[in-house]
């Protein structure tokens, strides 16, 4: 493994950017090569099969590029799809699941950890399972919020009718006296402020963006892969299969800076 | 590596039961075998070939158990000595340094980060190093504290004194403006309170001792090494060089249940 070589970040869309400005904010001199697959979003209602189809796409057209790790910035297609990539591909291949179960662990003080995510992601019981294999006596509810990705995907977050989504989408958790909620969506750190507000001071949040990039930057570090300075600065790449112009706002909005994005229309999959 | 073999923890004292209390935490089902080298502490003004000889001796001792990663629970220790056990051992050796740098990236939003430590670890600038191996453009400031670790080894913690000397001691930090704060040594969190009463509401702590307990379950869960459920229950190992009475009130008002500590004198070091 080559230290300058990029590390590939794949997502159904643009929630996969708040696990990318996290690494370029712990991981400064790495570059990134992100496909958020916009056309196809979400991914939270597919079938298993198809969403493992839809990543290996991405990942076949990313491998243009000498890269160095994946980081599969979606809870869903980690739920699906990760074993999968982990045998398929000979670079270290990070989900979104393990690195917030883990931060949720050391978050959480009485044991009562809450997860939200889509409809596939606790339908799948990632979270649970990946929790219960480290620490098997905990209480662990999980609740999909199929409302939430559509919010951010049509830029709706900032609105009163996303106040009131979150609020009575959530509404629910408040019977279990949770300590911790994990964020089990990447989308979802778009709307930290809303769900912070409808969960109350008492529950911390847990990003699995932020945890991912701490994750991927111990597993560099350990095999000695970190990049160390480049004397022309660090370009990165981002491709979407959807419309470039929405995903460069949403990124550059999200980034506060200018982003390069192309559009790159993937095969259409097979029926499943 | 097999899933059941123990945890080894070393330290120059008592301060690494913070990281054990971690382990423990966090990791429920793993056995953990701890050495405290209570008789030669403390470690912060030693001569680095002795303190890498002290931490061969325990890991000799430890040996005895069936092994499947060692954590060098004292910063002291992994600044002069972590490449040396790396290179020697054929399991995991994990440091706290890498881990504490790691998280406080994560959690810094202003790049102005403190580090305290004892003497050496301060002097050798491991945790200033490990920060800017990530990301070079850092402030920041280190800060010996060598009046702690004898305020937590001799049990002052909770007197009018240690407040005075935790005070005064910080007091020099306060122009830099820091946002995060490094306890670059595993028995300050034993100060956590009097830390966080001395630096003030706009500054995250961070313990070194929770970040590491995080990275070893990563490391385990990469390796596919998580001990299973036992089912005859945990049964943790605790040696000190030292008074084993003294130990034994200090690890069990800390861990706030039994222990099991045995006395263990080791040969005399040649001169360094």
């Amino acid at each position: 493994m080559q230290k300058q070589h990029a590390i590939a970040i794949i997502d159904s869309g643009v929630g996969g950017l708040t696990v990318a400005r996290e690494v370029m904010r712990q991981l400064p001199q790495e570059q990134i090569i992100y496909f958020g697959d916009n056309a196809r979003c979400p991914y939270g209602s597919r079938d298993p099969e198809e969403i493992r189809y839809f990543c290996l796409q991405m990942v076949d057209f990313l491998s243009q590029y000498p890269l160095k790790a994946l980081v599969i910035a979606c809870n869903t297609a980690t739920a699906v799809a990760l074993e999968d990539l982990r045998e398929r591909l000979n670079i270290p291949v990070l989900g979104v699941i393990e690195p917030g179960a883990r931060a949720a662990l050391s978050a959480s003080r009485s044991g009562r950890i809450g997860v939200i995510g889509t409809e596939t992601t606790i339908r799948t019981a990632a979270y649970e399972r990946a929790l219960r294999r480290i620490h098997p006596e905990l209480y662990v509810v999980g609740k999909a919020c199929p409302a939430f990705v559509p919010l951010v995907e049509q830029q709706l977050q900032h609105t009163e009718e996303a106040v009131r989504i979150v609020k009575e989408t959530l509404a629910p958790l408040h019977q279990y006296d949770l300590d911790t909620l994990i964020l089990g969506c990447t989308h979802y750190p778009l709307l930290t402020s809303l769900i912070a507000e409808a969960m109350g001071e008492t529950v911390t949040l847990i990003s699995s963006a932020e945890e991912t990039a701490r994750e991927l930057s111990m597993l560099l570090s350990l095999q000695d892969s970190l990049a160390t300075a480049r004397g022309d600065g660090v370009e990165h790449h981002f491709y979407t299969s959807g419309d470039d112009v929405t995903f460069r706002n949403i990124g550059e909005a999200w980034f506060g800076c200018h982003i390069n994005v192309q559009r790159k229309i993937l095969e259409k999959a097979p029926n499943f």
